[in-house]
C-alpha cells in the first residue's frame, strides 16, 4: 500500500489514476468512523450497494459492535482509535459517523493527510469551529470535505430543485420546508432541535433557493405536555438576500411518524416533493398509504446515492457537494435561529463572503 | 305584503314562523346590494340553487347592470339607493356585496331594522368600524350578522376543521395556509393585500385553532418586477394563545392560478385540505389536473353552501357564523399584521374578551 | 289548479311559463313516489337544496313513513296510492323512487298525463318493459323521462366526460371502470348485481365512449365464502362501435367501502376521476383519507344537482339527460351480461337503431 | 487482516466460495451479451451502481459498440461471439440482453456450463423453447436462470406485493394491470405486442396472484389509423384458478408517455401501485408531474435493484427470482393470448403442473 496523500498531492487534477492504481481491483477503500445507527448503516451500503469502494476499515470505541460491522462487510480491519484509523495507509478516503463533538477533529486530520472524508451533520460544534475546516480548505486550495446533507441527493429532492434552477416556475422567491420526526429523544433540548434536526432545513433552504440567510425568526412550543418549555416544534421564519422568504416547520416529536418535504415557489409557479411513494390501501373505510418510521426508511435511497456519487466523485476526480461551505453557512444560520429563540426577536444571520474555492459546486478543485 | 320588521321584533326567539308567515311561500324574499361580480353572483345562486328564498331585489348605482341581474333572478324589484332597498317592507334579509367602504353603514342599518344580514368580507375597513356592529349586536342582545368567509362552508376546509375538533389529532397546535391568486389586481398595495386577500386566511387560522392570535411577523417582496415596493408575497407567522402557531403564505400574483389549502398539525398527526378534485389528465409527458382561474371557479360550491346554510339559519332561527365578531376579530388582526410589514418586527395583537353574545357559534340568540 | 299536461300541449317550446304560471310562486310542484332512503333523500333534496320546485305530494304505501317525510318537507300532501298521486292535479312532475318493479308502470302513467319525470335506475325491469316507455315517447313526439343515472351529475365524472370530448386526449377508444359498495345486501344473486349495480356501469361507459355496446364477456367470482356461487365480484369485458373497448369491475361486496371511478382512454391520452377529496390525514404511520360509507355519501352533491339540472329542464323547457333510451339501452347489454355468465361465452348485444327523437340529448324535444 | 479468499475456499458447498474464490477481489466476473439499448444499461449498471460484481466481458456482433461499453466499464474484454465469451474462464455469470430469437440457445449454455445467467424476457421465444430450459434445470436439480421481469424489483410493485401477501386485505382475487408504452415501434404486430410488452403483465399477475392462469380473452383496437389491423391496444381478461380474475390493458402507442401500475384487489381491500414520484409543479392553469418517456426512466431503481440482488443471490448461494419457470409460463399464457385474439374466444391455457425445483422462490438450491 502507497501513502494516498502522497499521491493526491503529486496528481492534483487526476485523482482518478491515484485510487484505481492503489486498491489492487480499483476500489477506493475507505475507513469508516463510528459504527453505532448512522455508522453501520453507511458500512452496510458501501458494502452492499455502492459500487468502487469497499470497506477497509471501521473504528469505533466499542470494539465489539465495531467487529460485528467489519465481519458483515467483508472483514474489514478494526480499529479502537478513530485517528489510528485515519492516518493508516490501508484508509484512503473516511465516512465520520461518530458523536458530533468529534467531528471537527476528525475532519481536519483528513484534511492534513489529503484523504476526501463525507462527515455526518453537523460538520461541528459551532460556527467557528466549522470555519476553522474551511480555512483549512481554502489553505489547501482543495475541497476534500463532503458533509452528510442527504436530501441533497434524495430524487424527489432534486426532482424539485432541478425544476427550480430550470427556470420554468420563474425566480424562486420561496422556500417552505417540513420536518417531522416521531419522536423526540429524552433529554434534549432546544438548541439540539436546530442544530440536530433543523440544520438539514437549512441547508434545504439555502440549497433550493441558492442563496444566504440575512434574518431568522422563531417562535417554539412543548408539545409533549412535559412543561420543560423546551421547543420540540419550531417554526422559522428566513429572509434571504433580495428578500427572499422561507418558513420552516420543525417539529420532533410529531408521533404520527417520519416526513420531510419541501416545496419552492418561483414568481411564476411552484414545485414539490412528490407525495408518498408506498402502495394505496384501501381498507378499513380508508385510503391510505404507509408513513416511514424514520430517515434511515425515509431517506434509504438518498444515502446510497450520497455515498455512490462521493465515491465517484473521488474516483472522478470531482470536488464534492455538499461541501465545508454547506456545512460551515447553516450552522451560522443554526447560530442566529437559536438566538432569536432566546431574544424573541428576529435576529440577522451574518455569513461571510465565500471564498472563491466554493464558487461552483461539483467542479474539479484547481 | 307585511311589515318583516315589525315581525321579527314581536317574534324573537321564532323566526321561524315569522318568515314562513309571510313571504307568500314560505320563501325569504332577499335584497342583494351590489351587482357586480360578487353580487351578481350571490344574487343568481339564490335564484338557481337556494332553496327558501328568493331574490325580491336588487340594488346597484349602475342602474342597467341592476336591471339585468334582477330580470335573469325572476324580476327582482331594482333599486338605485342600498339604504332605501334594505328599508323596504319587501325585503326581509339582505346580502352585501358593494363596495367595501359602505360595508359597516349598511349593516348597520340592517341591525336598526332587526333584518339578518350577509355581509361579504371584510367587515369594515377598519377595526374600529367593525368594533361598532359588534357594540350594535351585544346592545340589541341579538347576532344577525354573517360575514362572507366562504371558506367556512368548503367541503374540503369544512372536512379538515371536523378532524381538527375530533381529537384525532390531538391538540391543534400550528395552522398553516396558503392563498394564491392567479393576478393582483392593478394599483393595489401592501395594506390591500392584507385586508382584502389575507383577512380570509386570518380568519382561518382563528377558525381552525380556536383561539386569537396575540403577535404577528411579516415579511413581504415583490415579485412582479414593477419596483414599487408593494408586497404581493407576504410570509405572515402568527402566535396564538398558549403559544400556538401559525404561517401564512399569501400570494396574490402566483401566476399559475388560483389556490387556497390549509393543514392543521395537533400533538399527534396533521390534517390538511384534500388535493385537486379535477380530473387527472395523461397528455404530452405531464400527469395533470386543472387550476381553478379564481376564487369563484374553486369557491363555488362553498358560496352556494354558504348560502343556503344561510336561508337556514334564518328559516330555523339559528344564529348565523361566522359573525361580526369574526368580522371583527379578523381585522384588529389584519392591523397588526400591517404595522409589523411597516416596523420590522413582531407586532402583539390586542383582541379584547369576547362578549358572551358571541360565546357559542351557531346557537339560538336570546 | 289546472291540468299542466294540457297546459304543455298548447305550449310546446315554452314549457318555462306553463310551469311557472301555475304554483302561484313559480315553483314546479313535485311528487315522490316513494319515501324509503331514496325517495327521503330526493324529498329532502329538493326541500332544502333546490329552487324552482317545492315537494308537493309523497306516496308511499307506508303511510307512517310518508307522513314523516311530507312534514319534514314543509307539509306535502301524503297519498298512499302513487297512481293516484301522480294523476293529481296539485302535482306537475314525479319522482320515483320505489321498489323496481312498479317503475316502468309509474312512468307511462306520467307519460300519458305529459307530466315530466324522473325514474330512477332501472327504468324497469327487463329491455322490453324499457322499450315499451321508448315507444310511448316516440309516439308522443316529446321526451318527458329522466333517469336516475346520477353519476352524470357527479362533478368528477363531468370533468372526465368533458375532457373525453374536448378532444385534449384524442379519440376515446377504452373506457375503465370500478364500483365498489362496502357489503352486499342479503338474498342478492349474480344477476341483481348486474341490473341494480352494474347497470351505472354501462351506463357510465356508454356515455364516456359515445357509443353502442356490441359484445358482452363477464366473469364473476364469489368472495364471500357462502359458496353459493352468486358473483358478488364481476369482471366485465364490453366491445363498443369500431372495436373500441371497456373493461369494468362490479364489486358488490368489497368490504372497505364505497368507491366508483372512471377513466377514459383516448388515442393520445387519458383522464379519470380524481383522487379522494376528504382531508388528508397523517396519524398512526399513516396518511390516509376517508373512503365514502355508500352512495348517498358518495353522491350527495351529484343527487342534489341532478335534481337541481331536472327542475331547470322542466322550468326552461329543455328536455331531459339521461333520457328513457339510457334507461333502455343499459337493460339491453345488462341482459347481454347475464347471458354471458350463464354461458361462459362472449355475447352479442343488439341495441336497435335510436329514434330520431333521442338523438340529440339535452336539445328541446320538436 | 484475513485473507477473503481463502476462507471462502474453505467452505465447499456454497457457492459463495466458488465465486469470490477467483476474480481476486470477490467480485461476481460478469460478461454481458448484447451492448445495445438493454445491454449497455445492463453493464453500466453493474460497473457503476453494483457492489459484489464486475464486468469481465462484452459480447457483440458490433466491435465498434462492444468496444465502446467495454471501455466505459473499466476495460472488459470484447468477444464478438457470445458463445465463446459465456465459455470464457474470465467469466463466470452471464447477462442476455440480445435479440429475442437467441435467447434460449445462449441460457442452455449457461446451465451446461453451470454459471448463472440473467436473461431478459422473453425467455424464449415459444414456450416449447423455454420449456427446453425448465426441463434442462430439472435435470439438473439447480435453478441458475433469472428472467428479466425487472417489475419484481421495483419498489412500488414490491409494496403492493407485500401488502397483498400480507393478509391484510384478504385473500387476493383480481389483478388489474395497466401498461402504456408511448410509441409503438415500427413494423411491429398484434403477436409482438403479446410476447414482449404483455408478456410483463402476465407475469405481473402470476406474481400478485400467486396462481396459474386458466383462460384468456383478448380483444384489440388498432389506435394508430394506419388500417392495418394490427393490435396496438389490447384489453385482455384472464381466469386464474379458483375463478379469480385479471384485467390487463396493454397500450403500446399510448402517445402521451410511459406508465406501468398494478392494483391488487383482496377480499376486504385493496393495493395499488403508489402516484408518480416526480415534483408537483404548479403552473400555467395546471398541476403536474411529468410522466417517464420509456422504461429505462420508469423502472432505472427497478433495474438496479434486480441486478443488486441477483449479484447478491449469486454470492449468497440463494436461487434466482423470477426464475426459468415464470419465464416459461408467461410464455404459455402469451401463447393462449395471441390464439384469443385470433378466434376471438376465451381461450384455455394449460400449464404443466410445476417442477418441485421451482416450488419456492429464492430458496437455495438442492
Amino acid at each position: 500500500m502507497t501513502v494516498p496523500s502522497g499521491g493526491h498531492t503529486e496528481q492534483k487534477g487526476d485523482q482518478v489514476e491515484s485510487f484505481q492504481g492503489r486498491g489492487g481491483d480499483g476500489r477506493v477503500p475507505v475507513g469508516v468512523v463510528g459504527t453505532g445507527g448512522m455508522g453501520g448503516m453507511h458500512a452496510h451500503c458501501l458494502h452492499r450497494k455502492v459500487a468502487g469502494a469497499r470497506v477497509a476499515a471501521v473504528s469505533d470505541l466499542d470494539a465489539e459492535r465495531a467487529g460485528k460491522v467489519a465481519e458483515e462487510c467483508g472483514g474489514a480491519v478494526v480499529f479502537g482509535d478513530a485517528v489510528e484509523m485515519i492516518r493508516d495507509d490501508r484508509v484512503e478516503a473516511v465516512v465520520i459517523a461518530s458523536p458530533d463533538p468529534t467531528h471537527a477533529e476528525l475532519v481536519l486530520e483528513c484534511l492534513r493527510l489529503g484523504k476526501p472524508v463525507l462527515c455526518e451533520k453537523p460538520l461541528a460544534t459551532s460556527p467557528e469551529e466549522a470555519l476553522g475546516i474551511v480555512e483549512a480548505e481554502v489553505e489547501a486550495g482543495r475541497k476534500l470535505v463532503q458533509v452528510g446533507f442527504m436530501r441533497r441527493y434524495d430524487p424527489q429532492h432534486v426532482d424539485v430543485k432541478n425544476v427550480a434552477t430550470s427556470g420554468a416556475i420563474g425566480e424562486p422567491v420561496l422556500f417552505k420546508g417540513w420536518h417531522r420526526n416521531a419522536q423526540i429523544p429524552p433529554g434534549v433540548d432546544s438548541e439540539w432541535v436546530v442544530i440536530n434536526a433543523a440544520i438539514h432545513d437549512l441547508d434545504s433552504a439555502r440549497w433550493m433557493l441558492d442563496a444566504e440567510v440575512e434574518e431568522a425568526f422563531v417562535r417554539g412550543l412543548n408539545t409533549t405536555g412535559s412543561g420543560q418549555g423546551e421547543y420540540d416544534l419550531q417554526l422559522m421564519q428566513l429572509t434571504f438576500a433580495d428578500g427572499r422568504l422561507a418558513t420552516i416547520e420543525v417539529n420532533v416529536d410529531a408521533q404520527f411518524g417520519y416526513e420531510v418535504g419541501v416545496e419552492v415557489v418561483g414568481v411564476s409557479g411552484t414545485a414539490h416533493t412528490a407525495p408518498p411513494s408506498g402502495a394505496v390501501v384501501r381498507l378499513d373505510r380508508m385510503f391510505s398509504q404507509n408513513v416511514e418510521a424514520d430517515w434511515l426508511d425515509r431517506f434509504e435511497p438518498a444515502y446510497t446515492i450520497e455515498l455512490q456519487e462521493w465515491v465517484e466523485a473521488i474516483n472522478g476526480g470531482r470536488t464534492p457537494t455538499p461541501d465545508a461551505w454547506d456545512g460551515y453557512a447553516s450552522l451560522v444560520v443554526a447560530e442566529a435561529c437559536i438566538a432569536s429563540i432566546r431574544s424573541g426577536n428576529p435576529e440577522g444571520v451574518s455569513v461571510p463572503e465565500k471564498p472563491a474555492l466554493y464558487e461552483k459546486e461539483g467542479s474539479v478543485a484547481r
